[in-house]
């Protein structure tokens, strides 16, 4: 590979077969929006199973008719869809994630437009699923039809894995990897999900989180009762919520529950020094989301508190009337939501029990049930993989990007690593203020065009680097 | 008034009047209840102003059928209706109280029968307001309006007053009593709403707690955040709004918030006597609401933690995602209700500032606002008009009725004591099972008859004191 990882200079006088591919990504730019469209037009909420089965529909039928060979999938959740292409014999073979399932869109009236109807103004394609993940796994399958209708055929060997469960915790894909082992043996997994950095840098990611997601649901009285009438006496679950609540988290941010942090791998002298290098504004972050100071131990910083320290996060709360006036009541449940992110070496069975023991010791009544356990994962910062990536994306941003140790955000990224024993490496394609998870999520143009631009120069990089 | 109190025994054969109007009462009841379900069907959810105005005109050209001069008063919220009627020259007069404003009816999925279609069944008229209140003051009206047709006129002024805000925490009240002081001029106010003790036995209430309900609202980042992305550095307001409410209250109960308790008055003798007399099953009360243990410090009463302690209630929260699923969020805001029940001699404004103080002082940028406030109020137990009411309770239901010094709920009692400066008694009519604030709220046809009775009864007791 040259210093620059361009591959295959010199072709057709002087021009060599990668510009050619970024000419053919630029002249079809609409062709690819317009296809893009198509599949944020097509909802798939797997929180409320909304769509998701139509929309593995349409991407199977897209993608056969792009020569790929399809074969679709049934799990216990949504299908799982995996595209064949194959390159040179003896090349190399990445396999390359993405998924297809989309965050329930609420609040509704927070959208400028509606998040089903794929609307592009300044610059960008704003709807559910344009950054999280259509717009950044479409990106790849564009790629791969470029070199095609450039070159007449891939340099390397391609499995592209599309799931429909991810916002889920992808509760069914380590099975299906179990079970299609040889179908999606690879040497390289490549992914991308999530935004590029906030300071506008492009990212290369070498490890994720993992997710545990609890739900509590705590009983009072078997119906709401009226608070004047019964209150004082009588049992709020609300209050016996807040106080359970509070015995698992100090107002520092430490967790409380004992065993918590006992698998925790704190960073290795290397990642320290990666993290060092992360360009970060505190004033410019609390600007952008207006607040006034950051939350957690004063010693930590921003990033190693979101790398390799786990949440303990309230995603939802819920009890009793939450509406305009007054309602007087003493409700009969409180609910509160979890999420939990991990880092390695946790694991979301054994952090599960520890939470269970701490919340059980205290209210025997409470209903604690497991909703999502994700692991976390790692791949070595300095893996002989890592520079095709990282090359990929400075050729194309025309700057080196910034690297993560670890995303703060949640990937079955443990499935490659440690079930297929691959490395694994994370590419993230989508603007800083993509709004995934959150209402008006888009996907800015030039970020769509670079991320097909970055993962046809991937390819060819991934190729000279043999197998 | 003779023993039984019963004024006008002999005429008519050995048929005293009131056994006439009794007999009135019975051969009319499918016409009163035909009424009421009418009044039932027209929704009027002060909350969310659902119906409420049409509710004021279907009940003044109601009561303007049935004889009263009626005008109604246009307030800062709903009509306050004042509906009169005079009884003989120099007869007292008594100001009979109502509202006909209700509460929101969800959830609505729990509703056997929708709660604007009155249905009947086992005995029993369902729909929101059946109880709480409609049911309960056209009980009184019903009881006037038998009066007039068997003996041509009322032995007493009756002078009734029905709002339209009272689920908001009768805002507008006291200026309107304190704007038509003339109008209202009473010798005695009485009250019918709530249900009858838990027993099954009748009741009759002296007094009232007040209410206090402010809205807590917690801002964070300025959107719904990715809690991978952004979970660890930046902060989550529904952490932030469990410590506040676990700073404002213990585990056992006890209200943490400075100068909270200052002004409460404990029971005098008297009312300890009264409060010892009040039957109570604890097995029963716990098994009715299916909780295993109660509430609040162990040396006080079931009752007295109901009459004479002020509570401080969760009646609401709300913060992020709480459907089904898994979705992972840092919620942008946390919100809590709260209700305070007041005891004499708190003020609920005097509470507000305690509490805001309080929160303010370990969150200053927390939002504290003030929804609804109603003082506490109390009659003496001895007073020469009690024995009107309780006498008229006994006879109809061949029962002495239990006595409570105070209600746990909330009425705009004070109105009366504190502004017209007269005593306020309040004879529930509604069954123990009433559900007042809850779905499937119903009143039983018996109770609605025994209702419309005691109020008959009571208004020749009334008469036969003298002014």
């Amino acid at each position: 590979m040259s210093d620059s990882g361009l591959p295959l200079k010199g072709e057709r006088g002087g021009m060599d077969k990668l510009e050619q591919v970024y000419q053919y990504i630029d002249s079809n730019q609409t062709k690819f929006v317009e296809e893009l469209c198509t599949l944020i037009a097509q909802p798939s909420v797997s929180a409320r199973d909304e769509g998701v089965n139509d929309c593995a529909h349409l991407l199977e039928s897209m993608l056969s008719g792009m020569g790929f060979r399809v074969a679709t999938f049934p799990t216990h959740g949504h299908p799982a869809i995996v595209a064949e292409m194959d390159g040179p014999k003896d090349s190399p073979t990445v396999l390359i994630y993405g998924h297809y399932d989309v965050q329930p869109p609420e609040p509704l009236e927070m959208w400028k437009s509606p998040p089903f109807t794929p609307t592009i103004r300044e610059g960008r394609i704003y709807g559910r699923g344009a950054g999280d993940n259509k717009g950044q796994f479409y990106a790849q399958i564009a790629a791969i039809s470029s070199i095609t209708a450039v070159s007449g055929g891939l340099p390397v060997n391609v499995k592209v894995l599309l799931e429909g469960d991810e916002e889920q915790g992808s509760p069914y894909l380590a099975d299906f990897l179990r079970e299609h082992r040889e179908q999606l043996k690879a040497d390289l997994a490549y992914t991308s999900d999530a935004p590029i950095h906030s300071s506008g840098r492009p990212l290369v990611i070498f490890g994720v989180r993992g997710l545990l997601c609890i739900d509590l649901n705590l009983r009072g009285p078997n119906r709401d009762l009226h608070s004047g009438n019964y209150g004082g006496p009588v049992p709020n679950p609300a209050w016996g919520l807040v106080h359970l609540l509070a015995s698992m988290k100090d107002a520092e941010g430490n967790v409380l529950v004992e065993g918590f942090y006992d698998d925790v791998v704190p960073p290795t002298l290397a990642e320290r020094e990666v993290l060092k290098r992360i360009p970060f504004d505190p004033q410019e972050v609390q600007k952008s989301f207006e607040i006034s100071r950051f939350e957690g131990p004063e010693h930590l910083s921003y990033y190693e508190k979101l790398m390799f320290r786990p949440t303990l996060n309230i995603c939802g709360l819920s009890s009793g009337y939450s509406g305009g006036g007054v309602k007087t009541i003493l409700p009969s449940t409180a609910l509160a939501k979890l999420d939990i992110r991990l880092v390695v070496n946790q694991d979301p069975d054994r952090v599960f029990e520890c939470v269970k023991r701490h919340l059980l010791s205290l209210c025997p009544d409470l209903e604690v049930k497991k909703i999502a356990g994700v692991l976390p994962s790692k791949t070595a910062i300095d893996h002989r993989y890592a520079q095709c990536a990282v090359d990929a994306v400075a050729r194309v941003w025309g700057e080196p990007p910034v690297v993560f140790p670890t995303l703060g955000g949640t990937l079955p990224d443990y499935v490659f690593t440690r079930i297929l024993g691959v490395p694994s490496i994370l590419v993230p394609y989508a603007n800083p203020e993509e709004n995934n998870h959150s209402p008006n999520e888009n996907i800015s143009l030039d970020c769509f065009n670079k991320g097909i631009k970055v993962c046809a120069t991937f390819l060819y990089n991934f190729a000279s680097t043999g197998k």
